[in-house]
């Protein structure tokens, strides 16, 4: 199967560094097509930031669903675009913060989140309401990391920050397993397993294995509902070119 | 005071309608700027038609502030990209669905939603989720109608298909009030209330009496906590025109 | 327009303190009607003290739509008697818990409220719940000042601990807004909002600008559903007097 | 043990009825005072009636309390004023609306509310979440009877509308228990238990019940907490004789 | 009448203590028949215990039913196999849990409660999401104990941790009652009452008075929806024994 | 891998079924070790029948650990034990419940659950609860068929009447997907999805793939927290050889 997956951000390097993890869990028979957005920020943090992520995005997902993927992942935490990004898919669109906190409630009762900086926490609570995961996750951890100091590979001094948010999440929060809330997480994953003895889950990697399992069942996005496709109507200015095919 | 009255689809005639039903509400001094987003869908009816409003009415509101706004008004009923304005405001900005829905609380103990086409409908009811409004909105009926069919003043047809489903939401929901779930149908509220005999709210002119409120308090939006101002950083492409200011 | 300001407890001097506050904001043509409760506690701070209130309030209520009012406000933070007060009047009615929390709402994406005893705290979180603000509203914190300690003018030790305590809240709740909890803090609101740089929002004004934006769209409250006029029925002893009119 | 059964309206016919029901369910040893307001309205059927019947409700409180009353019960299934007559008691309060729910959740998995007036489902509605109860209770039913209609025996006619309603809630809302919701029902809970083949649970008997079970496990009313007894302040007017004593 | 108090567990010391403290509550007339299940673990303190449980306790079900019992209560704190055992009753069968909470609502509005393990804190937690009690309750504390050491008379050593974890909780959480989290408490249920002053309410005596008020009001199980008797099926191997009687 | 299919009724032909089910949809190199209860209930309807199976299931639990599978699957849409078995395992449990849900969730907005007897949906409906699906999934739709028609291959007569409610739940509740509610119903699948034009999901291979994904992590059931190991103590009679091991 082919499988995109789109760092909906604008740095390269961090796409780089998802395609790594991805492709380190990949069953045989997997490609990974590993591309960011064209235009939008180099990293998403605000409301701002997401917003005008989306353009690029979807224009991913038309690029994909062109090029006949079996499934897309969205590469960030706060899953921007799904719902837009189902609407124009048939293939099945999968956000990293659900894939992982869907992941976390098979094998433990409850988790905490671990993420980047303080700015970043409602938009992962707004999400646990939407996915239901109030009652299962403990706490939204920020480390205060921006996202790009995650860009490349995860420097000794901040595996060290994340790694001791980890500890005080178990040990204060009483959970039994720990969310990375960022793409730029995904090479800790793991080792910080190993380091803290519980589940740590990182939203690439478990995304992708939940494509791999989707594609598997044959389940593609419902095309009946709210993720019907959209209609053809005029778009206006640069945003034409970002539309709906026709 | 100047209330930046924005538009965020793309057609004019939709900005006209607004604009004459905010200026029959407005207080002596209040002066209306009605604007429309310059690029973007014609009308917003799906998760991908908000998605590519969002760069257009996102440069409107920062065009705004430029301008000195004392405040805007964000005026679809699905409140798009209201987190993202508020980031960029010191203005307050208000959405009409927020609005009307908060109006309709204070003078009835529950109320019901007529709206456009069903597939808005999702739309309504991840608001009432986010506002707290789910005790208090019994119902959000779709009319079937498309939003660009209420572009120009509407016809006598339209007129009878929404004022037959207030009707019908009056006799089934139990409701004391009814919420206008679009912006095109701001020229109505005046004669459905007449007709209806219960409030009938709408959410262009309940946004704008709002406005002058927050203006008359002095109450601007916070740029502490979720709302503020986000930081400069790299923006690509043609998104590189919408992003912040530095 | 004339606007009935209602402090549902005996105390006149605090009467004398929201008015001095409602006519700060007041639009050209808004006229004030200050009046306290002729019967009833002096100050509001208990389930009992509440329960006694309202027959006072009432016969504000019965007096000010006798009167024509344009709209009521019920100056007291437990927002009591609001359901019966509805009943009985066609003019809007606005609770001062009700409308600041609905203007914390538009400015900021969290709020916390200050108020006076640890006693009224379990009212206001009842509010919360009612007016489905649970998950905006953070913390409510008492200062455990009493009710009538804030009757005159709030003396400089007062506004300290009040200073004290926000000042907290927006350290370690998180938020962006001030919510005021009792109707006796409003001649603080001007001050709070420019030492502390965030929104700091007084009922009482809040309130009043409510009613002048209800009354500039021609809204009241529906008399169908919940709200509507209770019919006669026999009332025995002193509580004849405050019976609903025939 | 002497356990206060208080009436809140002033309708005596009714008093007696409800004691002849408590009477019949007493253990040895309990002896039932029933009383009814001195003050207030004929019926509680809306916001309004609940108000003023709070100042007569509250005397009789007092007054049970002076007498050394080991309970006390409030016979209204809107349970009014419960709160404040908590704070003014220390036998314990049970208003029958909590009992009657209670007691069902013993013996179904989840039942209805068979009830007087369209008009009072609004006040049941709101006691099923301040109890807890939403997801037990699947419907309330209004008969469209007033509550004076139930003031002496139940008529045939009645007793029909009302058996004929218990068995719609039974085929239309798969409970397995109905909880009938005005205390001038309790004549009926035996012959509708037998004739139904289900629980039916009239709470003026499940409270006194409950009260019996309270007092022989030697609980009272809390006055740690929100229920600690209020403390004197100045009442002004006719208030002052419903007053909490100092 | 004739009560079955059911030890779900296996050690007949511990059915003893509950059968002391259910018998100096009962009212005169009612017998308390206390047994143990014949199989299982020795205390239920994970869900593999309550899972083993259930055999042994559904076969004292239906042995109390066989031999005409009044009513079941369930003395063990997370209500094992209520929903079963009420299928299989025709009697009122009643969990200590339930019945704990029930009566701390009656007398405060709000209580915590002070358990055994850190281990049985979710199943607490998941009862109190079942009963609708999560804004009754405000926190589930553990001591630390593990129930076999509560299985004979309470040690002087541990009668301290829990009365000190009490007071923790009246100190920082706010409530007005104490909920004992364990059958194995009911021995400090008088003492702690008199020490802390506040209403301590021990789940065995609080379900032998319900079940005396149910069966004063003649309300059993109702065989109509959830709890309708099971109809006959095969059951294999030692299961066999345990299966619904044809 | 090795993956452990156990179906917790004592049925083997429902084994053989689901075993069909199951390898059409494993990957390269995945074994099904399909198995069923040696005691307990043929099939599972009530909670009398799940308190039943319960010993039966953990043994297979325990047996599976001890083979060293790489995951269990506990294939009956009540997800009976699953916290019991995750306690005892510490390789992966799934539950066809969750599994089919969470699958729902990432390809369609909203789903119905299409089920068996009318008994067996206030179970689903406490599933969805404590899943947090409550808002996901718009209506259970009992069938009336009972677990053992579907023991062999599905009749044609039954066939049609789940492909009706199938269609029903298309037409009446507007969702995107249907979530078959029970392990017999796996033959179903393909076909349903085919006539229906929408996402049909079965619980169990949804649950093999989801195993598959996570044993492609490594990620293994958390033993910190609600799911450690339970110690060992005493267990008494014939539940002595369900026991978790010392």
């Amino acid at each position: 199967m082919k499988l995109q997956l789109i760092n909906p951000n604008t740095t390269a390097a961090m796409t780089d560094k998802m395609a790594v993890a991805a492709r380190q869990v990949v069953s045989v028979g997997t490609q990974i097509l590993a591309v960011q957005s064209a235009t939008g920020p180099a990293s998403i943090e605000t409301a701002v930031d997401e917003a005008l992520a989306l353009p690029g995005l979807l224009a991913q997902i038309k690029a994909g669903e062109a090029a006949g993927v079996d499934a897309h992942v969205i590469a960030c935490f706060g899953d921007p675009g799904l719902r837009a990004a189902r609407e124009l898919a048939t293939a099945p669109v999968i956000g990293i913060a659900e894939a992982a906190m869907q992941m976390a409630c098979l094998v433990a009762s409850s988790f905490s989140v671990v993420t980047t900086l303080a700015r970043t926490v409602p938009t992962a609570q707004r999400l646990l309401v939407d996915y239901g995961m109030t009652s299962r996750c403990r706490r939204v951890r920020a480390t205060g990391i921006a996202v790009l100091e995650l860009e490349a590979q995860t420097s000794d001094l901040l595996r060290k920050k994340i790694g001791d948010e980890c500890r005080l999440a178990l040990a204060e929060d009483g959970v039994g397993a720990i969310v990375l809330g960022c793409a730029g997480m995904a090479d800790l994953c793991t080792e910080l397993t190993q380091a803290l003895g519980v589940p740590v889950i990182d939203g690439v990697t478990a995304a992708v294995k939940l494509a791999e399992a989707l594609a598997g069942l044959g389940l593609r996005t419902s095309k009946q509902g709210d993720y019907a496709r959209p209609g053809a109507k005029p778009y206006v200015g640069v945003m034409a070119q970002f539309a709906p095919a026709a």
